[in-house]
């Protein structure tokens, strides 16, 4: 995995969302990365990121799949371009469309991976399909429709 | 609209939730009520829920409308009983699917109003299609997939 991560090559003033950018001290901070073609990113969620006691609240894995998305449709961008994503112009993706399936309750005060493939890349849409695991067995599975912002 | 939300229902070990749960006091503790057919639920988000400056995250809006459409399923499904909701067994609903359109960017520093329709009442399961809006115009849509928990 490299080191930087996608969220960290997005400009400074795109920084701020609450799941994804660093300049959010409230915030989230995911950090994703590529291992090979998929994307990976790890979070830790807090104790009060609760839904019913001792699971994880589903509006945070809803958020956790949505940021990563949106991440690794940037990153693919990029890579569909051939070029580094320190590379002029930036990329960055909203979200269009964002569907979760909650396969079973995600265990709290356990590391989270978030995993992400590339669907599809058409245009200024990306298509990802994100899956978060608990202690190696997926609880939750997700799509993220990205549409590339005009800067 | 009556006086008490769904949510007050809640049994008080199922209150937890980051989203609705009236006992996380770090929480959102959305507070949604019937308005007719419809449910409604209004929610002023903080300045640092942003995703590109000025607007809302879309974590958050995913989160609103997860959490007040299970709070409308509970709600329905004591209706569809007819009865109250003070009264026992409890009826607590999960959140099997939840599918969000990004219609446009939300502005922070508005209220925000969620209203939940009620699709489908079968057996365990109650679809809830919900829209959000800022200044009167609709900046998203839902539908939550809610299953009745096994208490």
């Amino acid at each position: 995995m490299s080191e930087k991560a996608f969220q960290d090559y997005y400009p400074e003033d795109l920084s701020h969302c609450f799941g994804c950018g660093n300049q959010n001290e409230k915030g989230h901070r995911i950090q994703s990365r590529w291992d090979g073609d998929e994307s990976v990113c790890t979070f830790m969620p807090e104790p009060y990121h609760t839904s019913i006691p001792g699971y994880v609240y589903g509006g945070l894995i809803a958020s956790l799949i949505d940021c990563h998305g949106t991440g690794t449709a940037a990153a693919a961008a990029y890579r569909n371009e051939g070029r580094a994503m320190e590379t002029e112009p930036p990329l960055r993706f909203l979200t269009g469309t964002l569907h979760v399936e909650y396969l079973r309750p995600t265990p709290l005060g356990v590391l989270l991976e978030l995993r992400g493939v590339v669907k599809e890349i058409k245009g200024r849409k990306v298509v990802v399909s994100v899956t978060l695991s608990a202690n190696g067995e997926m609880c939750a599975r997700g799509e993220v429709i990205a549409i590339q912002m005009r800067l």
